[in-house]
Protein backbone atom coordinates (compact mmCIF):
# COMPACT_ATOMS: atom_id res chain seq x y z
CA UNK A 1 0.00 0.00 0.00
CA UNK A 2 2.96 2.50 0.88
CA UNK A 3 4.15 2.42 -2.76
CA UNK A 4 0.26 2.91 -4.58
CA UNK A 5 -0.60 6.16 -5.65
CA UNK A 6 -3.38 7.90 -3.65
CA UNK A 7 -5.58 7.92 -6.87
CA UNK A 8 -5.28 4.01 -7.58
CA UNK A 9 -5.54 3.33 -3.91
CA UNK A 10 -8.51 4.88 -3.87
CA UNK A 11 -9.57 2.88 -6.80
CA UNK A 12 -8.75 -0.41 -5.29
CA UNK A 13 -10.83 1.37 -2.09
CA UNK A 14 -13.97 1.76 -3.91
CA UNK A 15 -13.39 -1.46 -6.09
CA UNK A 16 -15.67 -4.46 -5.94
CA UNK A 17 -12.74 -6.39 -3.94
CA UNK A 18 -12.48 -7.46 -0.42
CA UNK A 19 -9.35 -5.62 0.34
CA UNK A 20 -8.16 -2.84 1.10
CA UNK A 21 -11.42 -1.56 3.16
CA UNK A 22 -12.46 -0.33 6.73
CA UNK A 23 -9.12 -1.56 7.70
CA UNK A 24 -6.82 -0.12 5.45
CA UNK A 25 -8.36 3.22 6.21
CA UNK A 26 -8.38 3.34 9.91
CA UNK A 27 -4.41 2.44 9.69
CA UNK A 28 -4.41 5.69 7.21
CA UNK A 29 -5.81 7.54 9.27
CA UNK A 30 -3.45 6.36 12.33
CA UNK A 31 -0.41 6.88 9.41
CA UNK A 32 -1.94 10.84 8.68
CA UNK A 33 -2.37 11.48 12.79
CA UNK A 34 1.38 10.29 13.18
CA UNK A 35 2.05 12.64 10.49
CA UNK A 36 0.52 16.26 11.38
CA UNK A 37 2.06 15.30 14.79
CA UNK A 38 5.70 15.07 12.97
CA UNK A 39 4.85 17.96 11.36
CA UNK A 40 3.59 19.69 14.50
CA UNK A 41 6.81 19.15 16.34
CA UNK A 42 9.38 20.06 13.51
CA UNK A 43 7.88 23.50 13.16
CA UNK A 44 8.32 23.51 17.01
CA UNK A 45 11.95 24.13 17.32
CA UNK A 46 14.68 26.75 17.50
CA UNK A 47 14.77 29.56 20.10
CA UNK A 48 11.54 30.28 21.20
CA UNK A 49 11.29 26.52 22.51
CA UNK A 50 14.43 25.17 23.99
CA UNK A 51 12.85 24.26 27.23
CA UNK A 52 10.57 21.70 25.83
CA UNK A 53 13.49 20.64 23.34
CA UNK A 54 14.57 16.78 24.44
CA UNK A 55 10.21 16.98 24.65
CA UNK A 56 10.09 17.95 21.00
CA UNK A 57 12.91 15.56 19.41
CA UNK A 58 11.16 12.96 21.30
CA UNK A 59 8.03 13.44 19.54
CA UNK A 60 9.22 13.63 16.08
CA UNK A 61 11.18 10.51 16.30
CA UNK A 62 8.14 8.35 18.07
CA UNK A 63 5.59 9.74 15.67
CA UNK A 64 8.00 8.86 12.35
CA UNK A 65 7.80 5.37 14.20
CA UNK A 66 3.94 5.34 15.07
CA UNK A 67 3.67 6.32 11.22
CA UNK A 68 5.66 3.73 9.77
CA UNK A 69 4.24 1.57 11.99
CA UNK A 70 0.78 2.19 10.86
CA UNK A 71 1.59 1.55 7.11
CA UNK A 72 2.56 -1.72 8.12
CA UNK A 73 -0.48 -2.35 9.92
CA UNK A 74 -2.55 -1.34 6.86
CA UNK A 75 -0.79 -3.88 4.76
CA UNK A 76 -0.77 -6.83 7.68
CA UNK A 77 -4.52 -6.01 7.38
CA UNK A 78 -5.13 -6.83 3.48
CA UNK A 79 -2.57 -9.93 4.78
CA UNK A 80 -4.93 -11.12 7.39
CA UNK A 81 -8.06 -10.60 5.43
CA UNK A 82 -6.96 -12.59 2.93
CA UNK A 83 -5.96 -15.32 5.51
CA UNK A 84 -9.73 -15.21 6.83
CA UNK A 85 -11.04 -16.04 3.14
CA UNK A 86 -8.91 -18.50 2.20
CA UNK A 87 -9.65 -20.58 5.43
CA UNK A 88 -13.33 -20.45 4.26
CA UNK A 89 -12.43 -22.10 0.89
CA UNK A 90 -11.09 -25.21 2.58
CA UNK A 91 -12.77 -28.62 2.42
CA UNK A 92 -15.80 -28.71 5.03
CA UNK A 93 -14.72 -30.35 8.62
CA UNK A 94 -12.28 -30.19 11.89
CA UNK A 95 -9.54 -28.23 9.91
CA UNK A 96 -10.95 -25.75 8.32
CA UNK A 97 -13.05 -24.56 11.85
CA UNK A 98 -10.02 -24.19 13.39
CA UNK A 99 -8.25 -22.75 10.54
CA UNK A 100 -11.22 -20.20 10.13
CA UNK A 101 -10.72 -19.67 14.16
CA UNK A 102 -7.43 -18.64 13.89
CA UNK A 103 -7.76 -16.80 10.71
CA UNK A 104 -10.54 -14.57 12.53
CA UNK A 105 -8.19 -14.03 15.47
CA UNK A 106 -5.36 -13.24 13.42
CA UNK A 107 -7.57 -10.60 11.65
CA UNK A 108 -8.69 -8.82 14.69
CA UNK A 109 -4.80 -8.08 15.36
CA UNK A 110 -3.51 -5.22 12.90
CA UNK A 111 -7.45 -3.52 14.08
CA UNK A 112 -6.60 -3.99 17.45
CA UNK A 113 -3.37 -2.90 17.12
CA UNK A 114 -4.36 -0.17 15.14
CA UNK A 115 -6.25 0.99 17.89
CA UNK A 116 -3.52 1.08 20.42
CA UNK A 117 -1.48 3.15 17.46
CA UNK A 118 -4.13 5.50 17.91
CA UNK A 119 -4.99 5.76 21.32
CA UNK A 120 -0.98 6.58 21.84
CA UNK A 121 -1.37 9.35 18.98
CA UNK A 122 -4.20 11.24 21.09
CA UNK A 123 -1.68 11.02 24.03
CA UNK A 124 0.82 12.54 21.85
CA UNK A 125 -1.91 15.64 20.68
CA UNK A 126 -2.41 15.55 24.76
CA UNK A 127 1.18 16.46 25.03
CA UNK A 128 2.03 18.42 21.99
CA UNK A 129 -1.30 20.99 22.54
CA UNK A 130 -0.11 23.32 25.12
CA UNK A 131 3.51 23.48 23.77
CA UNK A 132 3.24 23.06 20.22
CA UNK A 133 4.14 26.07 17.78
CA UNK A 134 1.06 27.84 17.73
CA UNK A 135 0.50 28.82 13.96
CA UNK A 136 -0.16 25.01 13.40
CA UNK A 137 -1.93 24.50 16.04
CA UNK A 138 -5.04 23.33 13.62
CA UNK A 139 -3.03 20.11 12.80
CA UNK A 140 -3.16 18.92 15.95
CA UNK A 141 -6.83 19.10 16.22
CA UNK A 142 -6.77 16.99 12.38
CA UNK A 143 -4.16 14.86 14.05
CA UNK A 144 -7.08 14.23 16.69
CA UNK A 145 -9.79 13.69 14.43
CA UNK A 146 -7.33 11.13 12.28
CA UNK A 147 -6.39 9.38 15.35
CA UNK A 148 -10.24 9.11 16.64
CA UNK A 149 -11.12 7.87 13.38
CA UNK A 150 -9.01 5.22 13.51
CA UNK A 151 -10.05 4.73 16.96
CA UNK A 152 -13.61 4.03 16.03
CA UNK A 153 -12.82 2.08 12.32
CA UNK A 154 -10.60 0.03 14.11
CA UNK A 155 -12.84 -0.78 17.08
CA UNK A 156 -15.42 -1.99 14.41
CA UNK A 157 -13.06 -4.09 12.47
CA UNK A 158 -12.55 -5.82 15.73
CA UNK A 159 -15.44 -5.82 16.52
CA UNK A 160 -16.77 -7.74 13.28
CA UNK A 161 -14.12 -10.12 13.89
CA UNK A 162 -14.82 -11.19 17.61
CA UNK A 163 -18.66 -12.23 15.80
CA UNK A 164 -16.66 -15.43 14.78
CA UNK A 165 -14.62 -16.39 17.42
CA UNK A 166 -15.60 -18.86 19.77
CA UNK A 167 -12.38 -19.24 22.14
CA UNK A 168 -13.74 -17.29 25.36
CA UNK A 169 -9.52 -16.06 26.25
CA UNK A 170 -9.57 -14.90 22.78
CA UNK A 171 -12.42 -12.87 22.96
CA UNK A 172 -12.16 -11.63 26.44
CA UNK A 173 -8.21 -10.22 25.71
CA UNK A 174 -9.84 -8.92 22.64
CA UNK A 175 -12.65 -7.17 24.74
CA UNK A 176 -9.96 -5.79 27.18
CA UNK A 177 -7.80 -4.40 24.11
CA UNK A 178 -10.73 -2.27 22.77
CA UNK A 179 -12.39 -1.24 26.29
CA UNK A 180 -10.18 2.01 26.00
CA UNK A 181 -11.35 3.17 22.73
CA UNK A 182 -13.95 5.61 24.31
CA UNK A 183 -11.99 7.08 26.76
CA UNK A 184 -9.12 7.81 24.31
CA UNK A 185 -11.96 8.71 21.63
CA UNK A 186 -13.58 11.67 24.72
CA UNK A 187 -9.79 13.22 24.96
CA UNK A 188 -9.57 13.26 21.06
CA UNK A 189 -12.75 15.60 21.22
CA UNK A 190 -11.01 17.25 24.28
CA UNK A 191 -7.99 18.03 21.74
CA UNK A 192 -10.26 19.53 18.72
CA UNK A 193 -12.41 21.27 21.22
CA UNK A 194 -9.45 22.89 23.14
CA UNK A 195 -7.83 24.07 19.60
CA UNK A 196 -11.18 25.54 18.41
CA UNK A 197 -11.67 27.67 21.73
CA UNK A 198 -8.36 28.83 21.08
CA UNK A 199 -8.88 30.24 17.85
CA UNK A 200 -12.20 31.59 18.21
CA UNK B 1 -1.50 15.11 -4.43
CA UNK B 2 -3.49 12.50 -6.57
CA UNK B 3 -0.52 10.88 -8.27
CA UNK B 4 1.63 10.70 -5.27
CA UNK B 5 2.64 7.73 -3.39
CA UNK B 6 0.90 7.17 0.01
CA UNK B 7 4.44 7.20 1.67
CA UNK B 8 5.53 10.36 0.25
CA UNK B 9 2.21 12.37 1.16
CA UNK B 10 2.63 11.24 4.51
CA UNK B 11 6.51 12.27 3.98
CA UNK B 12 5.04 15.59 3.00
CA UNK B 13 2.79 15.61 5.99
CA UNK B 14 5.43 15.24 8.24
CA UNK B 15 7.82 17.67 6.87
CA UNK B 16 7.78 21.18 7.98
CA UNK B 17 6.22 22.39 4.71
CA UNK B 18 3.26 24.79 4.97
CA UNK B 19 1.28 22.23 3.07
CA UNK B 20 -0.03 19.61 2.84
CA UNK B 21 -1.47 19.74 6.42
CA UNK B 22 -5.23 19.16 8.00
CA UNK B 23 -6.84 20.78 5.08
CA UNK B 24 -5.68 17.77 2.49
CA UNK B 25 -6.02 15.24 5.29
CA UNK B 26 -9.72 16.84 5.81
CA UNK B 27 -10.18 15.83 1.58
CA UNK B 28 -8.63 12.59 1.79
CA UNK B 29 -11.06 11.50 4.38
CA UNK B 30 -13.35 12.57 2.07
CA UNK B 31 -12.60 10.84 -0.68
CA UNK B 32 -11.85 7.90 1.25
CA UNK B 33 -15.42 8.08 2.59
CA UNK B 34 -16.57 8.21 -0.80
CA UNK B 35 -14.54 4.97 -2.18
CA UNK B 36 -15.87 2.79 0.75
CA UNK B 37 -19.46 3.89 -0.13
CA UNK B 38 -18.88 2.94 -3.37
CA UNK B 39 -17.75 -0.21 -2.87
CA UNK B 40 -20.34 -0.78 -0.62
CA UNK B 41 -22.79 -0.25 -3.26
CA UNK B 42 -20.61 -2.34 -5.72
CA UNK B 43 -21.27 -5.16 -3.62
CA UNK B 44 -25.11 -4.67 -3.68
CA UNK B 45 -25.89 -5.99 -6.89
CA UNK B 46 -27.18 -8.57 -8.85
CA UNK B 47 -30.69 -10.29 -8.48
CA UNK B 48 -30.76 -10.41 -4.88
CA UNK B 49 -30.73 -6.41 -4.64
CA UNK B 50 -32.72 -6.03 -7.88
CA UNK B 51 -35.09 -3.88 -6.10
CA UNK B 52 -32.47 -1.47 -5.37
CA UNK B 53 -30.70 -1.57 -8.40
CA UNK B 54 -31.54 1.78 -9.52
CA UNK B 55 -30.60 3.85 -6.49
CA UNK B 56 -27.36 1.58 -6.19
CA UNK B 57 -26.17 2.69 -9.62
CA UNK B 58 -26.85 6.71 -8.61
CA UNK B 59 -24.42 6.02 -5.55
CA UNK B 60 -21.78 4.21 -7.45
CA UNK B 61 -22.14 7.52 -9.88
CA UNK B 62 -22.32 9.94 -7.18
CA UNK B 63 -20.01 8.63 -5.10
CA UNK B 64 -17.23 8.12 -7.38
CA UNK B 65 -17.85 11.91 -8.50
CA UNK B 66 -17.40 12.72 -5.02
CA UNK B 67 -14.25 11.20 -4.29
CA UNK B 68 -12.79 12.87 -7.81
CA UNK B 69 -14.14 16.19 -6.10
CA UNK B 70 -12.37 15.51 -2.53
CA UNK B 71 -9.05 14.52 -4.56
CA UNK B 72 -9.76 18.11 -6.19
CA UNK B 73 -10.39 19.96 -3.32
CA UNK B 74 -7.22 18.62 -1.40
CA UNK B 75 -5.12 20.30 -4.48
CA UNK B 76 -7.13 23.49 -4.16
CA UNK B 77 -6.31 23.42 -0.91
CA UNK B 78 -2.55 23.11 -1.24
CA UNK B 79 -3.21 26.21 -3.80
CA UNK B 80 -5.08 28.56 -1.65
CA UNK B 81 -2.78 28.18 1.33
CA UNK B 82 0.49 28.92 -0.67
CA UNK B 83 -2.11 31.88 -1.68
CA UNK B 84 -2.02 33.11 1.48
CA UNK B 85 1.44 32.77 2.40
CA UNK B 86 2.31 34.72 -1.08
CA UNK B 87 0.07 37.79 0.22
CA UNK B 88 1.70 38.24 3.74
CA UNK B 89 4.96 38.61 1.41
CA UNK B 90 3.86 41.46 -0.26
CA UNK B 91 5.17 45.01 1.04
CA UNK B 92 3.16 46.52 3.79
CA UNK B 93 0.27 48.94 2.51
CA UNK B 94 -3.45 48.65 1.08
CA UNK B 95 -2.68 46.48 -1.89
CA UNK B 96 -1.36 43.66 0.73
CA UNK B 97 -4.19 43.95 3.04
CA UNK B 98 -6.85 43.73 0.38
CA UNK B 99 -4.50 40.86 -1.01
CA UNK B 100 -4.38 39.02 2.54
CA UNK B 101 -8.35 39.77 2.99
CA UNK B 102 -8.74 38.03 -0.60
CA UNK B 103 -6.30 35.15 0.11
CA UNK B 104 -7.88 34.27 3.86
CA UNK B 105 -11.29 34.34 1.96
CA UNK B 106 -10.20 32.12 -0.49
CA UNK B 107 -8.13 29.71 1.84
CA UNK B 108 -11.48 29.17 3.14
CA UNK B 109 -13.37 27.93 0.19
CA UNK B 110 -11.83 24.64 -0.34
CA UNK B 111 -12.61 23.48 3.49
CA UNK B 112 -16.13 24.84 3.32
CA UNK B 113 -16.56 22.48 0.06
CA UNK B 114 -14.74 19.53 1.80
CA UNK B 115 -17.45 19.86 4.93
CA UNK B 116 -20.03 19.92 2.24
CA UNK B 117 -18.94 16.90 0.55
CA UNK B 118 -18.62 15.62 3.41
CA UNK B 119 -21.91 16.37 4.82
CA UNK B 120 -23.68 14.96 1.44
CA UNK B 121 -21.29 11.56 1.97
CA UNK B 122 -22.95 10.98 5.62
CA UNK B 123 -26.45 11.15 3.67
CA UNK B 124 -25.32 8.44 1.67
CA UNK B 125 -24.09 6.48 4.38
CA UNK B 126 -27.74 6.83 6.20
CA UNK B 127 -29.22 5.54 2.18
CA UNK B 128 -26.84 2.60 2.03
CA UNK B 129 -27.11 1.46 5.41
CA UNK B 130 -30.64 -0.57 5.71
CA UNK B 131 -29.95 -1.64 1.68
CA UNK B 132 -26.28 -2.30 1.28
CA UNK B 133 -25.23 -6.06 1.38
CA UNK B 134 -24.63 -6.86 4.97
CA UNK B 135 -20.59 -8.67 4.17
CA UNK B 136 -19.68 -4.94 3.64
CA UNK B 137 -21.70 -3.36 6.62
CA UNK B 138 -18.63 -2.45 8.73
CA UNK B 139 -17.20 -0.31 5.83
CA UNK B 140 -20.54 1.92 5.76
CA UNK B 141 -19.45 2.81 9.23
CA UNK B 142 -15.33 2.93 8.42
CA UNK B 143 -17.00 5.72 5.63
CA UNK B 144 -18.90 7.36 8.32
CA UNK B 145 -16.25 7.77 10.84
CA UNK B 146 -14.18 9.02 7.71
CA UNK B 147 -16.82 11.33 6.75
CA UNK B 148 -17.10 12.65 10.49
CA UNK B 149 -13.10 13.40 10.30
CA UNK B 150 -13.51 15.70 7.23
CA UNK B 151 -16.41 17.00 8.47
CA UNK B 152 -14.75 18.29 11.96
CA UNK B 153 -11.34 18.86 10.73
CA UNK B 154 -12.44 21.12 7.31
CA UNK B 155 -14.82 22.94 9.78
CA UNK B 156 -11.59 23.74 12.03
CA UNK B 157 -9.59 24.68 8.84
CA UNK B 158 -12.82 26.92 7.77
CA UNK B 159 -12.67 28.57 11.05
CA UNK B 160 -8.99 29.58 11.30
CA UNK B 161 -9.31 31.44 8.34
CA UNK B 162 -12.40 33.05 9.72
CA UNK B 163 -10.03 34.26 12.28
CA UNK B 164 -8.33 36.60 9.64
CA UNK B 165 -11.77 37.92 7.65
CA UNK B 166 -13.11 41.44 8.37
CA UNK B 167 -15.09 41.28 5.80
CA UNK B 168 -19.47 40.71 7.54
CA UNK B 169 -20.85 38.89 4.92
CA UNK B 170 -17.88 37.02 3.80
CA UNK B 171 -17.68 35.82 7.45
CA UNK B 172 -21.53 35.21 7.61
CA UNK B 173 -21.61 32.97 4.40
CA UNK B 174 -18.93 30.58 5.56
CA UNK B 175 -20.77 30.49 9.01
CA UNK B 176 -23.89 29.61 7.30
CA UNK B 177 -22.15 27.00 5.55
CA UNK B 178 -20.20 25.26 8.44
CA UNK B 179 -23.61 25.16 10.27
CA UNK B 180 -24.57 22.19 9.66
CA UNK B 181 -21.44 20.05 11.03
CA UNK B 182 -22.61 19.18 14.34
CA UNK B 183 -25.84 17.50 12.91
CA UNK B 184 -23.91 16.03 10.28
CA UNK B 185 -21.70 14.90 12.94
CA UNK B 186 -24.33 13.18 14.79
CA UNK B 187 -25.63 11.62 11.88
CA UNK B 188 -22.40 10.06 10.99
CA UNK B 189 -22.28 8.75 14.76
CA UNK B 190 -25.80 7.49 14.37
CA UNK B 191 -24.71 5.30 11.30
CA UNK B 192 -21.67 4.00 13.49
CA UNK B 193 -23.82 2.77 16.10
CA UNK B 194 -26.59 1.15 14.22
CA UNK B 195 -23.35 -0.62 12.76
CA UNK B 196 -21.85 -1.45 15.97
CA UNK B 197 -25.46 -2.71 17.04
CA UNK B 198 -26.35 -4.97 13.58
CA UNK B 199 -23.10 -7.26 14.26
CA UNK B 200 -22.89 -7.22 18.35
Amino acid sequence: MRDLKIVDFLDQLADRVPAPGGGATAALHAAQAAALLGMVARYTTGEKYTEHAETVVAVIAETDSLRARALRLAEEDAAAFTAVTDAYRLPKGEERSAAIARALAGAAEPPARVAETATRLVELCELLLPIGNRNVVTDVAAAADAARAALTTARVNVEINLRGIKDERVREELNIRISGVDAAVARADWVTAEVREEIS
